[in-house]
């Protein structure tokens, strides 16, 4: 590739020669490594029109460059990066002065440093990953995807690639959600009652930031999802934790100060309890009398493959007081970063207001191949395919469990794709996956997903949705074998 | 396409028999519109076997409805919804309870009802659309990106495509950008220092969101974008807006309280003024000495037809105090959702980590594709195109515009794609713009960028991005007559 004469730049008040700073800002380009071996430089012609400079001073700095081995040149072709150019080191800090600003003092607020599952990056490589939440490339129908993909980068589709929607979504999308997702939920949506988010965990920093302020008070499960504790803390609300029982969020400890409630009810993360109907109802009447706010994250619904699943809380509400969350990055895939929230409009309005000015709206191109893929029926063949392969590993799995003596926490009802496990008192669970990651095994500690100071520590959860079914029966004896060392 | 099962759910508390529930539940479907004429019931024995109640209860309330025209039987296929079922209402109302949710209280912040240009939807069938911003079809290399598009979701490539990056980012797309679009603006940058966002707008809210508070002071260019405005507004920070002259943003003017300067020095927006180089130092002086942060947004560098542009403010940034922003929007298409920010490495960690929190990170699809687009060189190939266009319609328009005598107010000295234009003062731009309307002319009415309660109503831009060249000087002449008809 051709070094582009636009890169070069003199300085104003530049020290030396031009010849001399032309030389030095080609050696300076090739020491840093953004000029590679083999790349051609601009023509003499070309680089001394683009600085102002005469022809003859960038052709003498180029000479000089040849002298010293940085340049070689072929002929009529002109110049190039020179093979016995001196080599960048390879982690070199680049020249630049040396930065005065105080941190601290700059920046008003820190996100960094949250409660976090580090995911290893090379999970992929591990052979036994009872990772959580990740595309199995064995069970997502990739040929079809990029078919969708294709036809929306058709011309018929121009517009809903380039658009700027600004707060609009995809028309077809929201149509195919209002039509045949919701409905199984039990949920009926006009278009203005939904909206396309950036996965699930935006919309829930989307609710969130409409809904609470600092004197208001959320309550979240304890234990939860450690992504929605770590956003509720960027808002000054009071947050209440309240313990999860076995049929879940007992609408009973709900505090009188309450106002707003986040909840999942189908499939409780993480311990997987489904809560049972007649709580739904208990939950929605506790809520009325307190007027608090309900956001549902209905994660994972899809893989009911063991019963089932009841209809979404969203769907019992006459009050309009729940905000419903979906989303496609387990059905899908997480990269995809697609979700939805329906709600009452005038809810709905200030959501779709607030992703306009953060983010505008969610690439259309996505959106469309999305709308394809479910309303093409690829997506329901898709759920069946990857429920009855979770079906088979589940079986695998809880007959692993049984014999090598470990301890199911929690394990939903209807299906999923993980299990909430529990260790003796005594082993720390971060130091478990610690010592299985030797072993190529990976677990997640749960410490993070509860709340407060005294975090149990030997909790973890065992996801089956990325792992061969084959691999199962021997990673569990591994973690057995190693809660047994501790 | 059939009709789902799982679309179906009897209602703990039902009223009437089962049959009648059934029944219902079916008109209900076709009624509400989500049933559409032609599509195939469930089965009853599979229908039966859901819903946990005897076949012969399904037949029966399937020939009831079969005898209501509800439904149409074809032979051993089963059952359809008939070509004479009633036709749901256009908008009819859902039948749901009477929403009870006090959302004037429950709505802890609003953020709707911002100053925002409205784009008419279908502007592409204007026939003079001086619109801003938006994807010329005609310029828009479609099949290289289609190519890029479907190379990115080959199986090389399936990770980047479906991987939670939790906050990380294409290290392709980070190298590319670090090694060849940041060095054309005469900025060095190490990959730690560089995040991706979604587009522009992201990016300046999360610098706003991590460096400003109530107890902070902004300074704004005014006029601005006035989506930098709507979104400053809800930090509770202070926002001084100061006028802008023919040079951009005058650094002696800025208060001694500002904490953070938002400003488009490469190119006004939207007046298109360049700030020369020593002025650019000048600001930098002014602050470091008030100790200030300073958001530059380089939006349309890569139009620079007329003349080479200033290498960027962040590249005579000594100190890190510059943070800045660039957008794939106005180059490849805003419908994309595809930005970046630099800046200092305590900056980013925190950029990142809020990203995270709201949105995780950019699809990875998007991110590949582009990445790809870069490298393979089509996207300056692109740009190359469509300079020569803009180059082409600013010349047919500078000579409408002379020839009909209308009042230029800003021309970008180095190119860009709109002009920045004045009517007499008694003009409201806003009016004009709606007479134009009727006449398939669009432009910009002026007053959405002004700060402060006493907008300036006569300033208007016209943007050339999207127009054909021989539609220019018509359309110039019909926006002159409806001026001089004010």
């Amino acid at each position: 590739m051709a070094i582009s004469v636009d890169t070069f730049f003199l300085e104003l008040n530049g020290q030396g020669t031009l010849q001399a700073q032309i030389q030095q800002m080609i050696a300076e380009g090739i020491l840093s490594g953004r000029f590679h071996v083999g790349e051609k430089l601009p023509s003499s012609r070309k680089l001394a029109a683009h600085l102002g400079v005469s022809r003859i001073t960038v052709t003498l700095a180029y000479t000089e460059l040849l002298a010293n081995d940085y340049l070689t040149a072929k002929g009529r072709s002109g110049y190039f990066v020179s093979q016995n150019a001196p080599v960048p080191p390879k982690y070199m800090p680049l020249q630049r002065g040396t930065e005065n600003v105080d941190w601290d003092a700059a920046l008003a607020r820190k996100f960094s440093g949250g409660d976090m599952l580090s995911k290893p990056r090379d999970w992929r490589n591990y052979r036994y990953p009872f990772i959580y939440g990740q595309a199995d490339r064995n069970l997502f129908d990739h040929a079809n995807w990029r078919l969708c993909a294709v036809r929306a980068l058709g011309h018929k589709d121009f517009e809903s690639l380039t658009t700027d929607y600004v707060d609009q979504d995809d028309p077809l999308l929201i149509e195919f959600i209002a039509r045949h997702t919701l409905p199984r939920r039990g949920i009926a949506a006009r278009p203005e009652e939904i909206l396309i988010t950036m996965g699930a965990q935006n919309a829930l920093w989307l609710a969130s930031r409409i809904l609470l302020t600092h004197n208001r008070t959320a309550v979240i499960e304890n234990p939860c999802y450690y992504s929605l504790r770590s956003l509720l803390e960027h808002w000054d609300c009071d947050v209440t934790p309240i313990p999860v029982d076995r049929d879940g969020l007992p609408p009973d400890a709900l505090p009188d100060a309450t106002d707003v409630i986040f909840t999942t009810p189908s499939h409780q993360s993480p311990t997987t309890a489904t809560m049972p109907v007649d709580r739904r109802h208990k939950l929605l009447e506790r809520a009325r009398d307190l007027d608090a706010m309900v956001v549902e994250d209905d994660y994972e619904f899809e893989m009911a493959f063991l019963g089932a699943p009841s209809p979404a809380l969203k769907s019992m509400d006459r009050d309009g007081r729940v905000i419903y969350v979906g989303s496609f990055s387990k059905s899908l895939f997480p990269g995809l970063r697609l979700g939805y929230m329906v709600g009452s409009e005038p809810f709905i309005r200030e959501a779709r207001a607030l992703r306009s000015l953060v983010l505008r709206h969610p690439p259309g191109h996505i959106q469309r191949t999305a709308a394809y893929f479910l309303s093409l029926g690829h997506y329901d063949a898709q759920i069946r395919r990857m429920s009855k392969a979770l079906a088979n590993r589940r079986a695998t799995l809880d007959k692993a469990i049984d014999e090598h003596g470990l301890t199911v926490a929690g394990r939903g009802i209807m299906g999923g794709s993980s299990l909430w496990m529990s260790a003796p008192d005594h082993v720390d669970t971060a130091q478990l996956a610690r010592t299985l990651q030797g072993q190529s095994v990976h677990i997640e500690p749960g410490a993070p997903f509860f709340s407060g100071p005294d975090q149990p520590k030997n909790f973890y959860r065992i996801g089956y949705s990325s792992i061969r079914q084959d691999r199962i029966e021997p990673g569990v004896k591994l973690i057995a074998e190693a809660i047994c060392a501790c």
